[in-house]
């Protein structure tokens, strides 16, 4: 079996570790790079870190041609360009994972409210499935259209999923303070991710206003059976990859570590991507580098009747593109960690 | 006019930030260096940015011969060894700064049990002071003992002192989700400041658990009148300098950003060091990295009821040295901003 | 097919990089983790980043024990410990491969010279080969005692062996600047691999005095049939990993760019591991991470009748582990690249 | 007295470093700051770091008006906008310090072969002054239009000037090293500067090629009193201050270590800003940020007959403004270390 994949946004770094992870995967066949600026470019000029293992020539997107020869599409696009794509494979029946946000957002109206951009393909929202496979999976399975999450939300919602499906904590009492690399930006270029900017320095954006904020709110509401409102904060990391996030919650009721401990290991006990550390050892973003894995730590405080939770992930793998080839899997039939398991670099 | 200065523990980051920021003062002549390792070593050998600047020879502590010479005593070591040099320093009525732990905390038990040892100046505690400037000036002005504040604390108390001390947050609801460079950690050795344990890795640490969580509730709880339980949560930065402390609480009114911007702006428009930035402008630590600024952003959040307050310093400066030498101009009736002012250095 | 193998020093970098990569060796078994301070502790606990992929208990060194369940050992030791085992495991017909620097040299006059110990082992020099695989594959296949490269010598080894084996360069001329990440000094504790003091500076050390010198030296004067006599200089940078050695030498007649560039590529075209980047593109020590690669880059300046070469590895996989497996490898009779193939992470 | 300073250019990294380092200056007043893009916005808008410090304006080019009000005007711009700025300067008799490359080569036509442009303004060459005050302090204090140095180039001629101008070296045999800090690159976006493409990260660049060459062998061979030809290499730190270069030279004469040492101290004893570490000390490109020192570290390798020296400086400040500002000073009639003394920020 060969499942002929195209990926649209090829020569970003989410696109990059698509070619990377997929190199590995025994079952795909990349038939198609589609870039905007490096049309007719080997893809190993643009990384040349991949020199002599993928020496495709980069080409520029003829939707009609890409749709003729893969399967599978993958879309690691900013958010906006992935709707006229999905429409058009949506008519030739080909299966579809947007690394953007186009499709996160049940309701058109809260993606325009938060992107400033109009919904034009609000008729695939009822098909496509938030691919968060520990949570989704079933759903996944059956899926055309798979909305991968965010970086941020993909941590956000594996730290808070048990707590809120078992009714554990206070919905309005969640906060989550999230500190992510600089790769979760892009390759595109601003002074946020000038080098003489960001090393040695640490910040908050988007306090109040992050657009993964709606996306983290909807999936924890599907969890608690109501609706959500969480305050989200994000930072900027002086380090490429990971993402750790910080979440605080009030227990409803009075409960010790070695039952919120053992609730959590119950909960992922099946999931080969979700370490839940044990008590006493906490995540370090750098356990996950180059992995699919989400590393869970967990803190419950009788001095304040909070649990702390915390989650590190790779951005750019459990929180982009790894999590885009474990849906593909999930979609095509295969074993959901294939091309995907295998330790991290480290140190 | 010149103050004749001994510092304890001066071949550490903080002892060495001091002899730094000394260097620039008009009124001081240092005339020890009392270091545990390095004895009869040039201080320019231990730290060579300083050659040509300092090559004063280290000396082991000999108690009553630094007394003899020195009018105030900076103590730059880890908790549990300033308390009997104070009590010399108070029995021949010198001034000293103890940038440790020792006098922080007002009652003697929740010292040993946070820290885990006996306080054995516990007469002392009654007329030490804790040396934030921009709360307790007059205070330290009559002072002979200063507790200089711990980092983590310094960042957190100057961001919630306005809300706080006119009560227009709940104090059950703060959250301070703190980050630092690893400086704070000191110049000891440990796998904690391995560069290849640090560098691309973030962490938390101490979650619920950390010592200045009680330093940070009382001096909370004499601002608020009442008693104040946080959840405090320091992380590891890989960066040198610096920390940014995020601070969230539930407002007790609905206000609106501009009303809160205002009062903080009045609130601390007579301190020189504390940079309260125009609304939309964050804290980065970078911006405050070799000064005595404390740098504050505010977010009011209209979605949550929340205020959100970011605060940046330099953790070396107005966490410990400067704010150290600031509480020295203070005690000695010099300008407070000796020595202090000056643009940091960015890139 | 199943080797059995023994790590002896499984907890230091080069350890635990052994232990990531052999997780992938199809025909490996490893037996016994040996380890000098972390006796009946999980791996997994010393390495995190493994939980759940090894979670074998660390023993203490039972030489007997080891030489019954191990085929194959690695000796990733400081200097100086491997001659014992070695002998040993002579004794008893075991191979080994020793990742320090107790066989690379084959006098052990040199050896005693440079590392100020005695070599007790000298009997076994004569059989032991020098483990880079690109210059001496044929021994290797034979050897049962492998003397694995040190980092910095691979880079500037292969960067000279064209030029050298075919004269075409002054063998007198011979500069090797050197860039090595923090990686290279090991887990162990001092104040030169303290994040404070490593990032954001740096620094050369050891000029003139690195014992690596003389293990260059020798395999030059190999290639070059004659006594060589270079300049050595190590450079520490702020990285975690990765090697730049950049290589000066006196063009011994007029060549061109184009002429040298080709003859590089003949010389290693059939080589899996170094590859020899187009002209105009230089290597970077990123585009190696995590990978066996070794990328070499060529500059011919008319101007000064000298050649650039520029050689990037990664220190712990091409410069330590990765080669060591090669080694493992070739001496097993396996393909060379099994587990070694395979894009490293970029970003 | 009061020097009334304009800077054009205000807002690259290099303006941004005058204003801070005049910021100390008893007697300057900053009259204009000239930018391309924040025409009417603060300057402390462009640079928080500076806030409260330096409010200022920023203005767009008005050539006569600037000359109106300025004195002495630096040019901190990249090469090719200096020249018409000059001119007129010149007719107006107003001093002019250029940062960047338009005055530094004494022939037109070396510098429009190796910068691609015309040189509009070659009356002015005959009176410009190489603005390196260890060198050429006696002509830079008649001088009205000093071309300040470039940052390679103030480190290597540091570095050899002892050497050439006694004849101890083959000046055939000089090969330069250099590693550079990012923000040598200046704040201008590219691929290049990305944190995530630098970062974790380490590169040579224009080898050959490099526009400081030509700079560097011109004021070598003023000092050898013949033509020299250099190998010089830079590379990128993944850092952002800092620039470390590591000379290589081959002795003429058989010099021991305690010789070459002396003659250096005799050579720079009178020297404020050069620092020449005893023996057994190497310099770190830390040990100098924030201030206007050049380090000097001297190795004699009887093995090779070659010395290595290897000089650090702050690329931004003795590498740029600093020694702008030091030019200043010495063209006003001023202390030369006014504003310039002071130690630097460590760790």
């Amino acid at each position: 079996m060969s499942i002929k994949v195209g990926i649209v946004g090829a020569t970003g770094y989410t696109g990059a570790e698509l070619v990377r992870i997929l190199y590995r995967h025994p079952e795909v066949e990349l038939v198609s790079l589609i870039t905007q600026n490096y049309d007719g470019i080997p893809f190993s000029e643009v990384y040349p870190h991949l020199y002599q293992y993928n020496d495709m020539i980069c080409e520029k997107l003829d939707l009609p041609a890409l749709l003729d020869v893969a399967d599978v599409i993958f879309v690691a696009l900013p958010h906006g360009h992935a709707m006229p794509i999905a429409l058009e494979a949506a008519n030739r029946g080909k299966k579809l994972i947007d690394l953007g946000a186009d499709f996160r957002l049940n309701d058109y109206s809260v993606y325009e409210e938060w992107y400033k951009v109009e919904h034009t393909a609000r008729d695939l929202l009822g098909e496509a499935v938030y691919g968060l496979p520990e949570l989704n999976r079933e759903q996944i399975r059956r899926a055309r259209l798979v909305a991968n999450p965010g970086c941020y939300p993909t941590s956000a919602l594996l730290a808070l999923a048990p707590l809120l499906s078992k009714k554990l904590i206070d919905p309005g009492s969640i906060i989550i303070d999230s500190k992510s690399g600089v790769s979760g930006a892009g390759r595109g270029l601003s002074l946020d991710v000038h080098f003489c900017e960001v090393n040695e320095n640490f910040k908050a954006y988007g306090v109040g206003v992050h657009r993964h904020t709606p996306e983290i709110e909807q999936e924890l509401g599907k969890l608690a059976g109501e609706t959500v409102t969480i305050s989200f904060t994000p930072h900027l990391l002086p380090i490429t990859r990971g993402i750790l996030s910080t979440v605080y919650a009030k227990l409803n009721t009075s409960l010790c570590q070695n039952e919120v401990q053992e609730y959590y290991q119950e909960y992922y006990q099946a999931e080969r991507f979700v370490r839940v550390l044990p008590t006493g050892l906490l995540p370090r973003t750098k356990w996950t580098a180059g992995t699919n894995h989400c590393d869970l730590g967990i803190v419950v405080d009788p001095r304040t009747g909070r649990v702390i939770v915390i989650a590190a992930i790779d951005n750019v793998v459990k929180g982009a593109s790894g999590q885009a080839v474990q849906n593909m899997n999930i979609i095509c039939g295969l074993p959901e960690d294939t091309a995907l398991i295998g330790p991290g670099l480290f140190p």
